[in-house]
């Protein structure tokens, strides 16, 4: 199979990697809007060429689409427009319901997938890219009802290959909880590092006394701006909800600790312990297949 | 040297481990306000026999007080009622201020050693000790000034001999930085748990795509309710600062996110990104010492 990668970053080019570990690729063909990032691909053996969209549309069986989301749902319609039969595109973007919306009419929507690998980590580039990223993660597949069973079919058996869980969701289903389980822990700790970085004006030690804890609560803060803005832009309504509730519960801790209640900071407390559950699972399904 | 420890938990039989395993304690006491506690720490082989608190400062060189702060600012005035001269007594508590006023008129003050050392996890308990916790962390001492150069080189000597790094502040500094290098991004953490687990009630699949980047944003929101309560009664001013900061660059986020500002986010996100230098710094500092 001869895969295109467009966008060659950390998810694009960890699939194009592991894709190559897995012999699942006689070929893999780059598109990138930066110059200097598909040199960079090229070099560290990534891709074996750099080729324009159109030339990379029309020469590969599987077209996955790894940029940014505003850019995925701007080229996406142009990708079908110009897609030979028979072939097939999918999407790595975390927000699936504008991008699936925008070509929801499209006469070749079914040689598409909507796929949303649940990997990543906060750094970006080609550079970043390795490929054990996606092994053992959930690739989600949205609105599968909508894709042939063609383009279902080379897709499920990719993400076999790369040793991914599968599941299918609904693409308003698929915002709404990455709303809660991704986007809003990524703004927490946005937020969290500006916050810190702006008391460093005043008290220039501060960071002497940081230890893991802090490290784990602020890695976050590294990832993508360009990434992160436009899933901002395309999950609005979700994350707007999931940010006022957060900053409700911070209110809460606030004024238990303002008004020194222990009793209520110990309940509070108590019911964020209950997240050892969670945790456990997600330990859990990422240690096994 | 005979060594107390008095609460043994996660940081206090972390520290027994590893003094035995330096040789540094030829014989370790424990004390402990739970008997079940206690008996699992003598089955772990943290401590060499059970006492009572009398008997422990009676029977040893140094003390060592390891519970949750409030225990340690109830107890500490009462051991050094009781400590015969020449002993040393030391704390491990994460607040330095109010422990240090409540006997700063004592007359055997010179024989204790307020330290703080910038190391933990997320678990609690004698079972979540382990011997490698302190290695190359830092042991913060506080108002050194205040301490006999005996105690002091008891406190000293011990942690050079942990491999710890040794750094003196002003107890006031101490409980400033804290409250924004660690006590915030505790409360960032289990406010995050409790939000999205109250999601869940009604999106009972929510965690299905949770990843590694949720998981670390919200560990910190599994530690003991019983060591924080005190903590946040115990800094309560500084955290309430940091607490209303934080706050405010969360209603700036949304309100970005909210009329989808993406230069204004990006900015904001930039702005964030620049926690790489301190990420590397304390990469850095745990890696070597």
């Amino acid at each position: 199979m001869k895969i295109s990668i467009v966008g060659i970053g950390l998810l694009g080019g960890s699939l194009a990697l592991q894709a190559r570990e897995k012999g699942l690729a006689g070929r893999i063909i780059g598109v990138d809007a930066s110059d200097a990032n598909a040199a960079k691909a090229l070099q560290l053996g990534i891709v074996d060429e750099i080729a324009t969209l159109e030339e990379a549309v029309h020469d590969t069986d599987l077209i996955v689409l790894a940029t940014p989301v505003d850019v995925i749902t701007h080229l996406l319609s142009h990708v079908l427009d110009i897609v030979p039969e028979g072939k097939v595109v999918m999407d790595l973007g975390s927000t699936k319901e504008i991008i699936c919306r925008a070509v929801q009419d499209h006469p070749r929507r079914r040689q598409y997938v909507a796929t949303h690998p649940i990997a990543g980590t906060e750094n970006s580039g080609p550079e970043a890219a390795f490929s054990g990223l996606l092994k053992r993660k959930i690739m989600i597949l949205c609105d599968q009802e909508k894709s042939s069973n063609t383009a279902l079919n080379t897709v499920v058996s990719l993400s076999q290959s790369l040793e991914m869980r599968l599941s299918f969701m609904n693409s308003v289903e698929h915002d709404l909880h990455l709303a809660w389980v991704s986007h809003l822990s990524h703004i927490s700790s946005f937020a969290l590092g500006v916050t810190v970085l702006e008391k460093e004006k005043d008290e220039r030690s501060i960071f002497d006394m940081a230890g893991s804890g802090f490290s784990s609560t602020v890695r976050l803060a590294k990832s993508s701006p360009d990434m992160w803005a436009p899933i901002f832009t395309q999950n609005t309504q979700n994350i707007s909800r999931a940010l006022d509730a957060y900053i409700r519960r911070l209110q809460d801790f606030k004024s238990v600790i303002d008004s020194q209640d222990e009793a209520r900071s110990r309940e509070l407390m108590n019911q964020a312990n209950e997240i050892r559950r969670v945790l456990q699972g997600i330990d859990h399904k990422l240690g096994s297949l």
